[in-house]
């Protein structure tokens, strides 16, 4: 029934196109049609010579397209025989939707395979010179979706304060409304924060200040573009930074 | 004084080569000294052929080196001009004392870089089928090491029982302790869980059971080998289970 058609979802990684693996790398090539969300950037789209490019991502809030229509039109794609990669930012299994997928693909019969991608929830602390763990420091990180009020507070509810590192991914928006919810539940004042926009990618910017300062908006004063695809990093491994070296480095063309 | 010497830490994923990334391979195939840990496959070290390339992880539970005089070999190392790789499992920054190395490197004047890898945190769930968020399922996840109980239990004491999904890395030969310290934690006995060992490797082998399983040492039973590289799974997100379609996919040779 699926003749050679497949699936293959594609997890972009952070931005950077050296931060593909090889195996998305082989299958953007070998793909006949791409579907793609918002945060792949144009670069990594390249790789992708002879397939047809459809974005199907968010613009401005709104849905290009419904994740129903999505899913039809890979199923449809794969029926035909066609080889299908479904972009997705970072890894398709964190807040991408991936495993919804996968399940309506299986339910019409399609052969799919899912490829892991670096996530921006440990590579953009990373690229700011930020260690989600560090020794003595932090020996576990939370990632969670800041994206909706309910389920962040349900996720953090019972965290003992400052005990472990947070990462917040589709945060930014409501970066002042995170800083609350946690300050509510006792998290100091202190506590260091620091957000990454457009992490790994030439736009990257780093901002670093308090939970304090989050709470009073005083990143958007700093001029954070709060729309930018960001990642809100709370927790004492904000001020291990490694930095300079990294800075160094870069300064020397690496 | 660093001449053209540096060192990078290169994250090596978790064990498929297919899942280097770019840079990564770039970086391998640039090496002059390559110091790699155990949980590096030796597909990934064939990318490295001009470089010298020392053993310096864990064996049997001994040090083959002290981090101290890892981190003495890579500034020497580079002080000699020498274009210096340090492979790590997984990601840098992930448990991976990617933030020690580059302080170490820093305080030496050494110029450093950090190339993120896949870590297993996500990939190992992923690859046996198990999204570590689902829609309605969970939207956020910890990870935390299971190396130490108390750094453990620190980390996992607050947490709302069975609302986040728990990625548990290093935690394997202490499953059932863990397991326990849930259990005692008020999380439920038929919460879910598995275990995935040599993820991504043609070794893999998944294990699902309940926490109830873990704490009875079912796994032990069923032929789950502790000493290997392991990752534990708890929360709902494991009955997600996709792993029948992307079963289908490697039957189809992807």
């Amino acid at each position: 029934m699926a003749l050679n058609g497949r699936v293959t979802l594609v997890g972009a990684g952070p931005g950077d196109p050296e931060l593909l693996t090889r195996r998305a790398v082989a299958r953007l090539r070998a793909a006949e049609l791409v579907l793609y969300d918002a945060l792949v950037d144009e670069r990594i789209l390249r790789f992708a010579r002879r397939a047809q490019k459809f974005f199907v991502g968010k613009r401005a809030g709104r849905h290009a397209m419904t994740q129903e229509a999505i899913n039809a039109l890979m199923v449809r794609a794969a029926r035909r025989g066609r080889r299908v990669v479904r972009l997705k930012g970072g890894d398709p299994f964190v807040f991408g939707r991936g495993g919804e997928e996968v399940l309506a693909l299986q339910r019409a019969g399609i052969v799919c395979e899912v490829v892991p991608g670096i996530s921006s929830a440990i590579a953009a602390p990373g690229a700011a010179g930020i260690p989600v763990t560090h020794r003595g420091v932090s020996t576990a990180f939370l990632v969670v979706s800041g994206h909706d009020e309910k389920s962040f507070a349900d996720a953090t509810a019972g965290l003992a304060p400052n005990r472990v590192t947070l990462v917040v991914l589709m945060g930014l928006g409501r970066a002042s409304v995170i800083a609350w919810n946690l300050l509510n539940n006792c998290w100091s004042r202190g506590t260091p924060a620091a957000i990454v926009t457009d992490a790994s990618t030439p736009a990257q910017k780093v901002w670093r200040g308090t939970l304090d300062d989050l709470a009073a908006e005083r990143h958007v004063l700093d001029g954070v573009v709060v729309s930018a695809p960001g990642t809100i990093v709370v927790g004492d491994v904000v001020t291990v930074n490694v930095q300079a070296a990294l800075d160094e480095a870069v300064a020397c063309g690496s």
